[in-house]
């Protein structure tokens, strides 16, 4: 996973610099912070973005976006991909334990075929709460640095993808 | 959350008392302050108290606890039960999104066939840990508090495993 252009600022390979770090750490407390109204948010914004994906969840298929909203199972699903993410963002400075992290994660997700590009969904309607959250304050690092880590699950989860064909 | 009898501690379902959810919260703090280094502490004990545990694991199976300690793949696994029992131990004061994250894992382990029986080997091996963590200053009412979260786990896990027979 090490990266040899001009975005490799450390030596252990990580896929971020340095100030992708920070720009991590900073905008994911105010996600953090209010995590379960946070997360509803997210599925919310999520499941409008692309409607597809709401089909691949059992308990919302078919449902509109206020009955997804106000849905008990939500909090929970919404939860615990929020604490998923945590655990990566943690552990941004050891990437064998990061990937290892993801990789589990991955291979649950298996079976649902999510992919890289399931995965990649993700984005913009991550973009979008942090645009919210910072009072439309996301810069050109933040999302660089969101989509570099979210590029990094695509990749373990395609070739999770490809291990269990 | 008023307590309501010997064991259920509140107006909304809760098995834990006050006092047993305020325990759960100054040990666990102890354990989440190191988490990496305790996460492997605990698997170490936990393959010890239980080595048919160990081979539920393809990737620990048959090694010896020293291997396992340094194997690279531990820190990861160890990491993401304490993230799962992180996120109940952030909602005990709801029991909706409680289960629901419960449940959502044990999804995750009914092709492993853990179950509540396997589930409840992780009780010793994690008292052990807080033994440590508090130098001996375990108490009954933690012993007690910890014992009813897991029950908690065991008895969705179960259920689960019910479901997907």
């Amino acid at each position: 996973m090490t990266e040899n252009g001009s975005t490799n600022g450390s030596d252990s390979g990580s896929p971020l610099t340095k100030e992708e770090v920070d720009a991590i750490h900073e905008t994911w407390a105010l996600v953090w912070s209010d995590k379960k109204n946070n997360g509803i948010e997210f599925f919310v914004k999520f499941f409008t973005h692309f409607p597809e994906a709401q089909d691949k969840f059992k308990d919302f298929k078919g449902l509109s976006i206020e009955e997804v909203r106000a849905h008990k199972k939500l909090r929970a699903h919404a939860l615990s991909v929020f604490y998923a993410i945590k655990s990566y963002i943690d552990h941004l400075d050891d990437l064998e334990t990061l990937t290892e992290l993801i990789r589990k994660n991955a291979r649950n997700h298996v079976d649902r075929k999510v992919g890289g590009k399931e995965v990649k969904w993700l984005v913009p309607p991550f973009v979008e709460l942090l645009e919210e959250k910072t009072n439309g304050k996301v810069t050109e690092l933040h999302k660089t640095a969101w989509t570099k880590v979210f590029d990094v699950i695509a990749s373990i989860s395609d070739e999770e993808i490809e291990k269990a064909k």
